[in-house]
């Protein structure tokens, strides 16, 4: 079943973080973030204003829901008691959750933070006022390099992800509306993704398909977060792009610059400047490689060609469970590093197999953005590309 | 223009922060989370591991922003000096934000956080590492009750939800395939309100429209928080929906339970409940009416039907900028009062005009979920229903 995690992933993370555990002072470890959750365990849920909290103890893997996820992680075969308050701010969560941890024996701990984080208004109290708790982070640093399972989740986005774009492309044309274009072709590569898949798909949408294409258009595009204008593309938009995949929570990224018809020598100029620092990007990549050398190399290659006033961002970033993780494609890891130097952190400045980055150096004048991302991986002896869409000019201009 | 939030509301949040700043000991106030910002200045950026902070004196409103951002905050005429830092990590905005607070005159300030939130990989540092720095959650607090402007944007989502759930009423039907039925409905909902605004359509949205339907159907629906099922639908499945829509921010939450074919005994038994005891809740709202006695009232009901044990989660919570925000309609408030009395607190519990509850009490057993959900604004002198879908069974019935 290629489009599930197998479950000997998550045995291996709680060993893992069972280990740490060991070595550390404390008894058990805390986790209040979503995705450190469903990364160690493989319960998904919708993080809200009601906490839920994962403790680990060598011996125990118990867990503290609302009333409304008993029935969901009920099932799940690593959890040895699921606890359970009815709902925030009546049932008191933290509390239950202190309960958990003083029932599985544990009067001190080392936490992902000092309570649930404030989403949708949650508020505290911290986990410090009721028992002795640290802050760990351990998850955020093991989910930085993926096992082949985790890149195979990936692989699998960006197929679909590729059909997403490849819908967009051919609904793109002048006259058409990028709500119309956008969706229709999200609507089809999901349809096709989830019959494609049929059972072997692992629900994880509410109301969405699970395949999402669309783009910016125009003068939106000279803002790397613009939002998508209410307007018919015209003759001589500039698009920006983006398609991905939720493959049993794993996305990709791909993203391309398009044109609507014959681009002006402007749009020519930058295009093919913002493919060629791609490539010197791509081509910087590998095992071993220092990420901040990635970034330097784009911006060395932006100062020669006069242009580094259009940059606006760094090259890139991972992806996985998150949209955007760390490590990011940015100079700044080395400067980081010895500012703060851990064990931890000197070997984060350098790229290994599983990581999975973005790279996506843009280009942005006062008329228009340029920007591609792909997807690539580093292996044991140098990259894949999981992102596979043609990169250059000729493919991207919509005739 | 009644598809945007008026100037002269972010002059009104903006004093009152002032007001309060002013009250307190300290020369500014910083704000870290992106709805805060959004809310006192009207700045929309989607918050990732870059950090965006906004500090308020008496005099000045500046803030700092990641490069990739300023083109955007530029246009923004409350602020009165943009800072930036290239990105993150190597950028150090803390050490921005603290320059910038400097410069404004503010050695010490409260501020919605002690640094940003850890979103996307963010870390640290605290922003007390670097100034006095006291935490205050003024704007969560003045978000509770809307102006007649924000509660008319709200009412505009309700509409154009409304429409999106008409169109899944029609596309649902035995075998249609949820994705096709719920991305469609989507789709033309959000063409229609796109070209019904025109120009008085605030872009909101990359990629997507901005409308949403949906719905979870069959076993998914036992789960409040349940996915959907990669499967066709056929004749006996019931359906959580769900339909809302973005106007500039703000949303309105619309859900009805729906049977495809005839509803068996038990499907009607559950649903004439759930519809009574929502008819309970609408009919126990009103301003000066303490928030708990609204659930507790949904809870009574339910102990006398005795289903209290199908019963999940509480009757609901506001909406507005947030899909999920303070106060909820939880029996908790009562006792979160008087354990932590304060002045706002003790005002906390009781409705006023301008909140805006959804109200969604919801029975669910192990076959399936009975709840629908309407958003119902607190008035001077009663409520507004703002969306108003038929609610009773012939309505929700697809032949």
């Amino acid at each position: 079943m290629p489009t599930r995690l197998p479950e000997r992933e998550f045995d291996a993370r709680l060993t893992s973080v069972r280990e740490r555990i060991a070595e550390s002072d404390a008894d058990a470890g805390v986790w209040f973030d979503a995705t450190s959750i469903e990364y160690l365990i493989g319960f998904a849920h919708l993080q809200t204003e009601r906490p839920v909290v994962l403790g680990v103890t060598p011996g125990r893997c118990e867990i503290t829901v609302p009333r409304l996820e008993v029935e969901r992680v009920s099932g799940n075969s690593r959890i040895d008691r699921v606890h359970s308050y009815f709902d925030y701010p009546g049932g008191e969560p933290i509390e239950t959750v202190v309960k958990m941890l003083r029932e599985m024996g544990a009067d001190s701990v080392v936490a992902d933070a000092d309570g649930a984080p404030g989403t949708m208004g949650y508020e505290g109290p911290e986990l410090s006022e009721f028992l002795e708790s640290e802050p760990r982070s351990w998850v955020a640093r093991m989910r930085w390099a993926k096992s082949d399972a985790e890149v195979e989740l990936i692989r699998e986005s960006a197929k679909w992800a590729n059909l997403g774009h490849r819908h967009l492309a051919e609904y793109v044309e002048p006259g058409a509306h990028p709500a119309t274009a956008s969706q229709r072709a999200s609507l089809e590569a999901s349809r096709a993704m989830l019959d494609a898949l049929g059972d072997r798909y692992v629900p994880r949408t509410r109301g969405d398909g699970p395949v999402h294409a669309g783009f910016i258009s125009g003068e939106q595009t000279a803002l790397p977060h613009g939002h998508t204008a209410n307007r018919y593309l015209e003759e001589g938009d500039v698009l920006i792009t983006g398609a991905s995949a939720n493959v049993d929570g794993y996305r990709s990224e791909l993203e391309r610059t398009m044109f609507v018809g014959e681009p002006d020598d402007d749009g020519r100029h930058y295009f093919e400047l913002m493919c060629e620092v791609q490539t010197i990007a791509i081509e910087a990549l590998g095992p071993g490689v220092r990420i901040a050398d990635v970034d330097r190399a784009v911006w060395e290659y932006f100062e020669e060609q006069g242009v580094a006033d259009l940059a606006r961002h760094h090259v890139g970033h991972n992806i996985g469970l998150g949209g955007h993780e760390p490590p990011y494609v940015d100079r700044g890891w080395g400067a980081h590093c010895e500012a703060e130097a851990t064990s931890y952190e000197e070997r984060d400045a350098v790229m290994e197999p599983g990581h999975v980055y973005t790279i996506e150096p843009g280009l942005y004048t006062e008329e228009a953005g340029y920007r591609h991302s792909d997807t690539v991986a580093i292996t044991d002896d140098g990259i894949e590309m999981l992102t596979y869409f043609p990169r250059d000019l000729e493919a991207n201009v919509i005739r």
